[in-house]
This record gives C-alpha cells, structure tokens and sequence, in this order.
C-alpha cells in the first residue's frame, strides 16, 4: 500500500481525490488538510464524504506517507511542494505553480515571483499519455490544467503530424462551474448560471492560454497561436471544446482518422471516436476518459473533445500520474 | 402617473420590481438605490437590466415621490420606513420588519428589538386579495413572505369554513433559489444546488412560520399548529407548497372545491385548478398567479399552490398593492 | 465468477446495472438483452456504456448463466422469469411484477391478470435490510420499487416500536426523472422539466402505494393509512422522501433516535444522519445508501430520507441482493 | 385593432406568439390552430395559457383575420400560406419555407420540391433591422431561423464594410432545448440533456447554412464560406453565438466598434455591448433583443451575440415584423 497525503482536501478537486483514493486498491491516505475546516471531518464539509479527520497542513505527518498531492491555491502550492521535497516525499501539485517552465512567464500570468524557480524545470508536465516515461523517475509533478487536457489531448496529433496549418487555432471551451472552485462568488451562484451560458477571457487573456502554448511550442516550432474562449456552462462538471483548425493542404478525414487511432488506439483513458460521433459531456462525466470527435469539411479540421474537469481534467489524471509513479497499473482505482 | 421610488434595487427582488415598474403604464420610478453600487447604473450590475442610475439611500429625493418600495434587509427597512412615513411618503415593505405585529415576537424570531413598534398594529399586511380593502387608506404595507403567499392563499378558504381540522396542518414547500437572496454563500453555489433537494430549517423553525399563523389565528380560533418544511430547489424561482389538512368529518371534494370558487372565483390572479390538476411551477413562473390545486383523499385534503416567489411572493404582490393604494385597475402593469 | 444476464439494458436502470456489474469483482455479464437494439452494442446505445453485444431476449444464453436480472416493463417481466426459472436459473426482478403478494391487488394496480399467481408466495421481497436471511435461498427476488425504498426504509423502526400513530402517515416524496423511464414523453422533455416541480398522483392513486402498504402492513397490524404524494423534480436522479408520522404520545427525539441507531447502525448502505443533519439528494447521487434524518416537533416526527433512485433504489439493491444470494461480501462492488 | 390568427399553437414558437400578442395593445387573436390538439383550449395544453379554443386548421376563419402567422413544420407552410394569401390574407411565415430564394438550394436542403417556387421571390426575409423598408409592401414574410438571426445580425455590419477576410467564418453556436421543437425525442428527454453539452451537425450540414449564406452572399460578394457548429445546451431557452473571424488587415477594435454603433445605435431590439462586455443568455431571454460583443485579438475578431431563440429568434421577430407591416411603433407589444 502507498500512502499518500492530501493538501487541501475541502475544495472540488480535494474531494475528488479523496473519492478516487477510497477506492484505490493500493493506495491509502494517510492524511488530509485543510486551513479553514481543520478539526472537523470531510463528512462535515461534504454530506457524501468518508469521515476523514481533517488537519491543519503544518500538522500534517509528511513523514508518514511516500506522495502528496496539492489541491492548493497558486503560492501556497509552490511553498508546500517545497517543504515536501525537502522531506524527501514525491509531489503531485494540482495547481499551476508548476506547468509553466518559464519564470518570467509565471510572473506574468500569476502576477507574483515564482518562490522556486529552480524547481521548474525539472518538473515533469503530468499529461500522462505524452510523459509517461518521464514518471517513474519524477519527484516534482505538475498536473495540467483542465482545459488544457481537453484541448492538448486533441491537439497533439495534429500538430506532431507534418501537415501544415492556415491562420489561428480557435478552442471554443465550455466548461462545468466545478471549474470555477468552491468559494462562493457572484459568477457561481445558482441564479446566475442556471439557465445562462457566459463566455469570459475570450482571445488571450486565460491563464490556462500560457500552458497550453508551452505544449504546443513544444510539439511544433512556429506553430500558430491559439485563440481560446472559456465559457462557463450551467452544469456542475466537464469540459467540452470544440476546436477549429484550417489546414493549408488537402487531406482526407480518413487519413487524419488514421492518424489519431495511431496515437491513441493503446490509450486506456483516450477514445477516438467513430465517424460521425461528436464528443459529449456524456461520454466522459464521471469518468477519467477523453473523447475526441474529427470532422474534416473542406480544410477545416473540427475537433470535439470532452473530459471530466475534476476527474480527467484534475484529480484523475492525478491518480493516473501516481499510477504510473509508482509502477501501479495505470488504470488502478479508475475504472 | 405615481412616481415611486425603491430602496435596495439590486437584489433579486429589487431588480424585479425595476421590471415590472418599467412596464407599468401608470408608475415612473423616481429613484433606486443601493448600498453598495451607488455610482453605477443597475445596467453594470445585471446584463438585462436597463441603465436605471444607483443612489446611496440617504441622497434619495424621497421628496419627489409619492409611494417608497423598501427590498432592504431587516431592520435597514424599519429605519428607512420611519424616515419615509416622517417625509409623508406611502411605504411598501417587502422586507418582515412590519409583518408581525407583535414588539415580542418579532424579537424572538429576527433577534434584535423592533425599533417602531408603535407602527405595527398600523401597518397593513399587503396580501391583496385579503387586504384589499385596507389598502386605499394605508401609509405602511408590509408585503407578505413568499411562503406565506402560497400557504395562506392556500389555506384560507378552508380555515373560513365550518370544518373542523384534525391534527397539525402540514405544509411541505419547494422553493427556487432566488428566495434566498443574491448574496453569494455556500449554500448557494452553483455546484450545491444542482442535481440536489435539501430540506432545511423544516418543523417550527422558518422565520415565516409566525408570520403564517398569525394569520391563520386571525381566520380561526384555535387553529392547529402548521408544520412547515421548506426545501431548497435547483431551479431559479418559483414555489410550490404542498398542504396536507385532515378533518374531522366527512366532505366532498365537490363541496370544497365549490367553496374555493366561491373565494376566488372574481380574483384576477387566484386560479382553482380544475379537479384532477395539480398545481406546478410551470403554471405561475415569470406571473403574479397563484394557482391552487384540490385533492381529497378520504378525510385529508392535500392542497397544491404555486407561485413565482419573486412576483407573487414578493414583487408583483408589491405593485398589486401599489394599484389598489393608489386606485389603478389592480392588475395593471401585472398580465 | 458468476455469470449474470440482463434482460433489457437500454433502459436507465439496465445501463446502471451494467456499470455497477462491470466493477463488480466476482460477477461478470455474459449477455444483456434489448429488444429495439438488439444486433447493435450498449455503446451505440449509450455514449459512456461499454460496448456490450446486444442480444434479442429469445437468444439470450441462458444456460450460461447463474442469475438473471430482469430490467423488463410489466407483465414481460412476469413471463421472462418464468423461463429463466424453469431453465434452473435464479431470478432478480426489478419490475414490480413479484413484489405485490396477491394477484388480486396486482390486477387491481396494474390492469392485467398476473400470469403466474403461484410465484407470488414464494418470491423475496429485496428490501435488503429486512429480508436479507431469505435472499441465500431464494430462487425469486423482487428488487423494491424506487419510492417504496426511501419510504419503507425510513419508516420501519417506527413502525416496528410500540408508539402509537395518530392519523395518516404522509409520505411527500421527490422524485428525479430517471425514476420515469427512458422512452421520451411529453412529461419528460427537457423544457417541460427545467425550472419546473410537478405534483403527480397524489394521494392513494400511484402504483408504489399497495406496495408500501403492503410491507407497513406486514410490520404493523391496523397502521394507519399512507397518504403519498409524489413529485418530478428536475434533476436527472435521486428521491428525497419528508414523511410527517403524528404520535399519540410524547417521546424524546433522543429516544426515537437511539430506537433507529439499533435498527441501522450495523448497515453498511444506511446512515442514522446525526442530529439537525437533515437527508438531500447530494448525501446520496452516485451511491447505494440511504441516508435518513429525524426531527421531532412535539408530537410531529419528520423523517427526511434520500436515496439515488437508479442505484439503492434499483440496480445498486439489486447487486447488494446478488451479493447476499451467492454468499459474497454484501457491499462488493458497490463502495 | 389588428385581427390575426395563428396556425400550429400548440409548439413553443406558438405559445410565445400568443403570449405576446395577448400582451400587444393592437393586434387581438381571432382564431388558433391546432392538428393534434383542435377542440381543447390552449390552456389544457399549457398550465401558463389562456383559455384560447383550438380549432382545426381548415375550420379556421380566415375571412376574420387582415394576417396570419405560420408556426407549422415545412411544406405544411407552405400550403397554408398559398391558402392565405389567395384569400387576401399576408402571411407571417416562421417556418423555414420561403427563406430560400432558390427551390433547387430548397428541395437539396429540405429533400422535397417546393410547392410554390414562384413565391419565393416575393418573400420578405423577416430580419427586421435590415429589411424593414420592404415590411409595410410585404405580402408574404419570411420570418427568419433562430441561429441565423443571432449569426447574422453580428456579422452584417462587418461584412458591409470594406474589412477583408481571412479563411473560413466559424460561428460557434449554443441553443437552448425549445429550438428543438416540443415533440418528445431521445434527443430531449431531460435525462439525456441535463448535465450534458452535445455539438450536432457541425461543420457545413444544418438546414440554417443555406439561409446564413444566402444573406452573407448578399451583403459581400466573395465572401469566405461559413462554418457553423450548433450545440445543445441544457437550457430552456436561448442562443450564444461565438463567431470568430481573421481579417487579412490591421484595424483597432476602437474603429470596429464605431462601425458597429453606427449600424446599431438607433435599434430598439440590438445593442452593441460596451468594451470587455461579451454577450451571454442572461443579457436576452425573455427579451426581444440581441446583444452583440466585441472582441479583436491581433487581427482575430471574436464576436458573441445572444438572442431569445423563442422571441427574438421567432415569435418576438415575428411581432416585430408585425408592427411595420401594419404601421404601428416596431415596439409594440415587445419592451
């Protein structure tokens, strides 16, 4: 059994993760924090949550377990994966502290110095269908954002193929209010998301923009920019993105179909789906799947692409990454 | 044309009544103000709002008006009541601070002392068809509570007859979001809501349950106690009340039902449901009715009442009130 | 291993049955049935369903089965046991089809003479907590109808204590849609359903009453009469049933609370909510429990109980009962 | 007053038209059809209606009525409009029937021959901001489709300018479920609906493509082929389309907008959103408006624009359309 350690379990993702890890056959938490609940129990907080104490995270037996996940705000992640690290633990930080590799960037976007900046590189990006190999040996990983997955996921074929791609990519993302964290605010309260659908930081202006740009620089030089326009849905959880790519060249959906199974066809938690079939929030909600859907009309590649925000988009993916840290069969307590 | 003007327009209740003065073809609103938007247009702070300008309440022009509408918290409306009656202006009060008329238990239940007791026994409480004819003369109408709305409407016809209850009255009510005000809160969010039903505060415990039998010992002596359940709807408005009485004796639907027309039947915005129909929210959202059902099950009479919580249960009962005090056709502004 | 069959997996409760059996560790699926799709997979059917050969019901292998679950509309029911029982096989049947012991009521109920009156007797009633030590023999098992779970559940230790009801016992139950089917009806559309509660069958008219009445019968001589009242929330799953009991006498919530713990605390799938803590939906979607609080107001008990209709109150039972029958632990498969 | 009728009330476009019109202080009912549902009042066929008597549609008394309006499927329109105008009578058409000035486009898209070619011709495309000059002549009007009214009056004015494009136009669109039609398919079932988003007939192959590119050839010879991708939502009402469009030239987002308020700013029914506004379902529903928001992103301009498709997107249009045929101020009826 691998013992492992929640920090901030009172938050979307937290109570995810503590679900997944109820039912891990080789994984048990040995703790759980939380710096405004510490002292009463998960079930208190969550009607359906299992009774596990909650303790302040300066209290938290680091000493006890081999892995922490982080379920922090940005900062607060950063400071706690150090003190961790230190300890000799390994680290799975669900924040964004570490998915930028760039300082100067993180500065930017997050609007504070990174405490660690020396940490950046060497942590592992945990897509775990692209750096996988990396994760047996990984001390520090930095679990990607949620719309991220959704829209590198369905990407990556594409851009690591040689065909070349016209003007902007656009990923139109429509997301649950999961998303959007447990704190209440105006933006998520019931009667203004009920029966609305709002889009906000359309163009560049996302935080997620900077992630998913990295990766995509990665996969291929000069790549066109992305636009990408959140929208937040009138549903609890998921993610859908619909994404448009204009191809300089003629290529069949047959071909490009090809493509994609070849990438993905190994892939325990990566469907391409059948000719015809969009991806849905229903194929994925409760589940650490992603569908992809391709339609080719002329040279417009459509990409349809649906995750779980808290499952594959955040705390499954997390799992996912344990899994395969610590030589576990990567589906274990996922399906 | 009566110019008004309405304290606290930017909760849900205030935005309301902006909409349906803005139609209202004999009423100009004057003012509106907030707390904490004075300087902006109530456009910035609802998308469909029109461009109506915020005012601080101590810089209203209570001179230019001639009827005040208060959508105030407890207390804030008792205060601003009494500087409006000393300007010689007609007060609506969709707040509780004048719906109980007694000192001691209003203090019991709001838990704090009722600043102008002296005004309780004056002010007329503002449910129209019963009221109606208190209105024409009345400085101070306290409009009723949304649960209220829908169990008295509902159960005075019966209270009225000659038919002995048996045992507690019993009123298990559904309510849409919005009655719990847009002050975002835990409680609240998106995320708590949907896909959910919580009951709350069910038994003798809702801040609406003396208001409700005050009135009901008005229209019977002795009456049974109410128990009162209300829950928590994921929708955005509206409210069903399901009532269970049992008499004593033996009745037919028929006779029940012709004694509830007789009630009703000249009310413009009271409907006796047909026999086998049942009341539904879908009968009353976006309207200022109140449909009532009839079913009787050997002695235990289930009553079903709807309403809209926003228009019947608070602001469209508001301008209704406004109609008859100022002598308007009473639906006026209202089908 | 055991092998199981399903009859009738496209609708909702059949789909969730194959998703609990698929994590089932010790059952596997050797064949599901469907009558509309049969030659297609329960993927084709299903966006997130595994893709499972659908058979028509006549070719189904019943020889290689040990249990079948019967997910069938009445009266096919009846007929596919039948077949299934003289083949040798063990029956679980989530119709209502064998939970009614007389034929008399059935016919009554459900306007059609019962095909095989003699298996009336002779079939389990698969309320799992009550009838938990005839389930190794059984060779029949009627899986509860949904309401009846959260109602019966909730209301036994009362009735098996020696207090005295004074009136009818009032059962104001909520209901998800999935609790109506799949076939799509004016009652079920989208738009219908949204921001809408609608009261149906009020009263003693819906088919689940002779059923409860049946069990409140058998747990108490001359109980008083059930009055129920169901309700279409809009939610896709999950019933929350608020039962009003008067008492004839005084008793303490303490006391009445300790009664309940007695009867529950060793249940794995019941929870006795602490008190003040009031059953929702959110306690339970997702999950095989059943949560059930209590609230004393004078002689008034308020028994709020939840459960999720598809799982606890059909398909999770149905497993929990599968489980008990083949000598499995009783919660595999179903944390 | 204005006498019309109504054929095919019983769908949600016909409902809101006579919700409408019940409010319209110039034009009055005179009859209102139904196939299904003739010799009930509208009121048994909605909770919310009033009282109206159905009548067949070849009972309906034409002869009473100076103009009727259609909300009966395709080719059904189409008869019926020859009915009317022979007998004198101007139509409203909210079917697609003569949106298409093409029978060959027509019979392609609709898969059967146009009964009547040579109408198709004279129709007046219903988008009442833009042939408003043709209205008070018009015989026959074609109301136009939910998605184009929200695609359309976005792209219009920069399609008249002299901008130039780059590569496809996307219009990302978002629909409520009454788009649907209110006939019950697995497609609507609240269960298949709710907590899900589902993109459909994406790319180049819904009906309302044709209409879209028949009004964007007009206004721009050459112009780039649209793409266009609804999605369901899981809303009742309501459309977002989020257009993206490359220019081949650099402009301020400052010059768009000024072009843009020149089109609009004297509109009634369409408002060009203030800088960082983006336009959402809570701007429109239950309005006749269309909001439309603007964002340039380098040279990617990303338009939102939010319609009610049941008022602004139908019956709201079609009333719209109403008033200046006949001479009445536009906004009758519809503030």
């Amino acid at each position: 059994m691998i013992k492992v350690g929640i920090y901030g379990a009172t938050g979307y993702t937290g109570l995810e993760l503590v679900r997944l890890l109820q039912r891990h056959p080789a994984a048990t938490i040995a703790f759980a924090t939380s710096t405004s609940q510490a002292g009463k129990t998960l079930r208190q907080v969550f009607p359906a949550a299992p009774a596990l104490p909650l303790v302040a995270g300066e209290n938290a037996p680091l000493e006890e377990v081999e892995v922490v996940f982080l379920c922090l705000p940005h900062a607060a992640a950063a400071n706690t994966a150090m003190t961790a690290l230190a300890a000799g633990r390994r680290v799975i930080d669900l924040s964004a502290d570490f998915r930028l590799r760039d300082a100067g960037v993180y500065a930017q976007w997050y609007a504070h110095v990174h405490p660690f900046p020396e940490l950046l590189g060497e942590a592992v990006y945990g897509l775990t269908e692209v750096f996988r190999s990396d994760l047996p040996e990984a001390r520090l990983v930095a679990n990607p954002g949620c719309y991220p997955t959704s829209v590198l996921l369905a990407l990556r074929p594409l851009l690591l193929s040689d065909l070349v791609i016209d003007g902007p990519i656009i990923a139109d993302s429509k997301s649950g209010v999961s998303g959007a964290g447990r704190t209440p605010t105006q933006t998520t309260h019931f009667v203004e998301v009920a029966d609305n659908l709002s889009p906000y930081k359309v163009g560049r202006v996302h935080r997620h923009l900077p992630e998913m740009e990295q990766l995509i620089g990665r996969w291929r030089a000069n790549a066109p920019r992305l636009i990408f326009s959140p929208h937040l849905l009138p549903v609890p959880r998921g993610i859908l993105s619909t994404i448009y790519v204009t191809l300089a060249e003629d290529v069949t959906e047959s071909d490009l179909r090809d493509h994609y199974h070849e990438h993905y066809d190994g892939e325990p938690f990566v469907e391409v789906l059948p000719p015809g079939e969009l991806a849905s929030l229903a194929h994925v909600t409760y589940t650490n799947r992603c569908v992809i859907g391709l339609t080719l009309v002329g040279r417009t590649l459509i990409l349809t692409s649906a995750i779980d925000n808290l499952i594959k988009g955040a705390a499954g993916q997390a799992v996912q990454n344990l899994n395969v840290m610590v030589g576990c069969p990567e589906t274990t307590g996922l399906l």
